[in-house]
């Protein structure tokens, strides 16, 4: 079943109210199309975020994500950063799965990194303090927050040391 | 300063390029936002989800959130049901704070616990596995997402055990 | 030159402060999308509303628009109810072009018809009063709302009579 | 009744079926709200389009908007520019009444006003063709694009000669 099938099957559910939490095979259904993602793109211009992000793909035998070299400050107007971040990433390429890392919501609220799919449908995420509460050196935290985003949806990654 | 003004500050910062994260008073001020809440929110249908919440906000000396007795299936049909669902009942209410949990994106994804204020704006959120992947109850779920959420913006929670 | 070729100079342009407004080949870009759309969807249980679409999209001689029979009713506690209602049918069916017509905004607020294509993007739109200031049937407003949508981006359609 | 009472009782309406379209009640408190407007401001550089805003708010005896002097550009790496824009001027002040003006979709798709309030509901709202379609001065399409988003929820104003 691809995504459009176990969004309508949810839709239906939750409609007629009978819906009752996630179910295993939609969690793998995301696994499935991460896993067969051909393009991946990063909007950044930091090579080192992209690193780090490159280090865990390379764990699931993921091709390398592309870096999508724009700035990407303009998207701190908006209410959720990260989240417009990877919107503007899908609709200047034709990437598979974004992964983009951003602002979680107003200043001082920390950070966020999203895996959208090629229609901008969230698939995962993680989310981390502000760097003045983690400490973490900028490699470190989004290599964690990546190991997160994928780990939470069972994919079984050592990234996080 | 209130979050206006941090906000207007940290767009300026952005838009003239010289922006460099999150800064402590801005994380400070989402937390005096929170402590000043007289008036707080969880949509919900579910006493054991308000009763978790309810737990953790004790611990800051806050008041006891309002239950928005609503059905929120609707909420699901949207791309992130959980922010959905806190612009519903901020919409509904003259709530200053806003606790709603749901899912974070496509079934499947897991669920989202957001915190946003009198307009809308994300002040932190959490973010947890589905149940099929974490097993836990959903009173230990809900407030272990309620303290992360607290205790990554600086708020020192001894919620989780 | 396709849709995600366009964003990406008009975004560098807005980046670069250089943006002068829409250019005639971006809007060309927009009709040539739609011109080329093989599957249509409006989501909708409303037979009335499909066919009044379905007679001004057949002056372009495109494709007769499918119904997606889904109760679109849960959108209505979205803040931009008919944006809501496009992105459902996006996320449900593999369509080209989506039509959907809902609630502008809040309750009282008239009605928006939005045209998006495949990855979620608004291409056209238009919007109504409410029906107890325009007083047309639903069979009118829905086709003047489509013809409008259209002529504005340049089509030349007779719909409106 | 205030807006939250109207969107609560609409949304009780929706989830249980028996919603029938927008009520002539719902449409005079959204007027309602707009004439109890104190704060009035236009997120724009570009002194034009203000005058051509407030020559419409006079002639209801609206106090004249204020102008939010910040580089908007940034808005446009959204999917809905203009909404961004009303958004991050609602973030930015205590206005009661926010009103922008930016492109409605992707490169190419026109023009867009919004009215939001106090909390980022959208009110009313207006759209036009490109320039290089429609040929108005800037002055003259704003004008209106605001006379049409009053009238089109009842208010009768003169403004379009």
């Amino acid at each position: 079943m691809n995504l459009e099938d176990f969004i309508s099957k949810a839709c239906i559910e939750s409609s007629t109210g009978i819906r009752r939490g996630d179910k295993r095979e939609e969690t793998e259904g995301i696994r499935e199309y991460i896993l067969n993602s051909k393009t991946i793109v990063i909007p950044n211009c930091n090579d080192e975020k992209v690193a780090a992000v490159n280090e865990v793909l390379d764990e699931l035998d993921l091709p390398k994500a592309g870096h999508l070299n724009i700035h990407t400050d303009s998207c701190d107007v908006s209410r959720m950063p990260a989240v417009t971040k990877a919107l503007m990433a899908l609709d200047m390429t034709d990437a598979d799965l974004i992964i983009a890392r951003g602002r979680l919501g107003v200043p001082g609220s920390g950070s966020m990194l999203v895996i959208v799919d090629c229609k901008g449908r969230l698939l995962s995420a993680s989310i981390s303090p502000s760097h003045h509460i983690h400490g973490k050196t900028v490699y470190q935290a989004v290599k964690d927050e990546m190991t997160d985003a994928l780990s939470r949806i069972g994919f079984d990654i050592s990234g996080r040391e």
